[in-house]
């Protein structure tokens, strides 16, 4: 089958060091850290300011990629269910979608909030939020898309 | 630079054949079409049942991995600016994040609404949604997380 080939973009640092210690989601997460987008993507930031909040992709390089079935949230007591119906990091391409808040950004290095990410991790995109219509409409002004 | 494999689990066909044919985003979209996900990833999908929104990753193989900076939407009277504050197709890693209804499932085929994605294009993720809490509480019931 054909194979498509990934290089990152930049890297993540946190004080993340534990599976066990790292939030199931960036969904109430507080944890702060920095990406440090490798300097000849620097030009791929421009436009990203303090405030936002973005998508940040991560390559899982520590995810066992050879399971399809897992127990929700780890939780031995619930059945069995496929990954592709859960968002474990477990999967066969395992790629991380987090919605994070640019606290700072210099140069290449962006302070990120809301990490549910190990240390180290290797960032292979950033992208801008999709607001869609009806979220738009319940959000208070400060999370207005630009 | 470090390099990670992609192989991708599924296949996109749906009637969009054109570029200037094909929605700028997910949201809003009525485009149907049909994810065939590869026999040998059946058991991934256990738990997807219609009506579910899920989180598509598509592997954009017809994008320039060459460009980082673009005008907004395609819109020349923009200027450029970063493609990682936006969601353009043309990135390093040319990942796309959907949210997709799903329609029906049977099997390995999944029938999706939503799409702004080529005919063809490989798939190379499937998660479930993640709702926030401030999202949660302002969805419809029929929008509540499982």
């Amino acid at each position: 089958m054909t194979a498509f080939s990934i290089h990152p973009i930049g890297i993540l640092q946190c004080n993340l060091q534990k599976l066990e210690e790292t939030p199931k989601n960036y969904d109430g997460s507080e944890h702060s850290g920095t990406i440090e987008v490798y300097p000849q993507f620097l030009a791929g930031l421009e436009g990203i300011r303090r405030g936002d909040t973005i998508v940040v992709l991560f390559w899982l390089d520590r995810a066992d990629r050879n399971v399809l079935r897992v127990h929700p949230r780890g939780d031995k007591s619930k059945p069995k269910r496929g990954v592709f119906s859960t968002r474990s990091p477990v999967r066969p391409n395992p790629i991380a979608v987090s919605e994070l808040f640019v606290e700072d950004i210099h140069d290449n290095v962006l302070t990120v909030r809301g990490l549910d990410i190990l240390d180290s991790t290797p960032v292979i995109d950033i992208k801008k939020k999709l607001y869609s219509g009806k979220i738009r409409n319940n959000s208070p002004a400060g999370e207005m898309p630009r």
